[in-house]
């Protein structure tokens, strides 16, 4: 990846972003997305998730929570997809301001309380809180670096969805 | 699977669960969980997350996005994490009302707005709402159903997570 070519600095079709962006100006409800996800149960506590065409998402629970332990719990993947998401947000700003990524890590840990969801308490079922911690190798001065972290860690989407309350709407087949 | 044998009844580890209930009566601690998962960049917008020793998952953003498409998005990941959280809840709680599940799938939907992770506004950048579409197949009464449901719902981990407003907090390395 030469950094005189902007266009491939840290691998990111940032023309693509740049388009996107024109359309969105142009006709702001090209910016109003739907995302999907299809879910089957497998028996016991065994799922996979269908996204698209990708290779389904297999989810189980660890055996002391009565699963098989044959993947990655869902709230395990929470983590995973806001990891992620952070990923994406450091490449893409990272592209935008000319600041060349060497390497990128994130390591993520939720405290989850589980007396709610064993029917144990009526109270917080979900994470009590996310710690995120970022290990980044980049040619940024401090000033600089110290704004991409800013920018990403207050435009994520998967950030704002964990951060804010979502409405969540029910239909029973 | 015999539904006169509960230990087997939807294929759950009914045992595991509540021997993990008299764990925590006894001592409350047990309840405090911690879950980890470590996201690794890959170049572009795909990364990979890796959760104790499963096979990492993959993730990308479509091309429009100015990703190379080679797995699900962040966001979409979120939802894939939701259905099969509510997977787990309606396994668990049927299987502990003795109901026999025969068929459980999840359809997930999520809007959201480009506009603030593209840098357009500063608003919000999760999802404006989620909607889950639940079909079961189950040998409840409808009322026993609508328990279920508003159990299941209630009571997901990940649904509290998504619906509440979950503190983050940040490292920088």
């Amino acid at each position: 990846m030469a950094k005189e070519d902007p266009k491939s600095l840290n691998g990111v079709n940032i023309d693509a972003v740049v388009d996107l962006v024109e359309k969105i100006q142009e006709e702001p409800d090209v910016a109003a997305t739907k995302w999907n996800a299809l879910v089957n149960w497998k028996g016991g506590f065994q799922s996979e998730a269908t996204i698209r065409e990708f290779p389904p998402i297999m989810s189980d629970e660890p055996s002391a929570l009565g699963g098989a332990d044959r993947g990655p719990n869902p709230v395990e993947q929470i983590l995973a997809a806001y990891g992620n998401c952070l990923a994406v947000g450091y490449a893409a700003n990272a592209t935008v301001s000319g600041i060349e990524i060497n390497n990128l890590s994130i390591e993520l840990e939720g405290e989850l309380d589980l007396h709610t969801f064993l029917g144990l308490k009526q109270d917080h079922a979900g994470y009590n809180n996310i710690t995120v911690k970022v290990n980044i190798d980049c040619d940024a001065s401090p000033e600089a670096l110290q704004t991409l972290h800013d920018t990403v860690s207050k435009s994520s989407p998967v950030g704002h969805t964990l951060g804010r309350a979502i409405p969540l709407k029910f239909e029973f087949g």
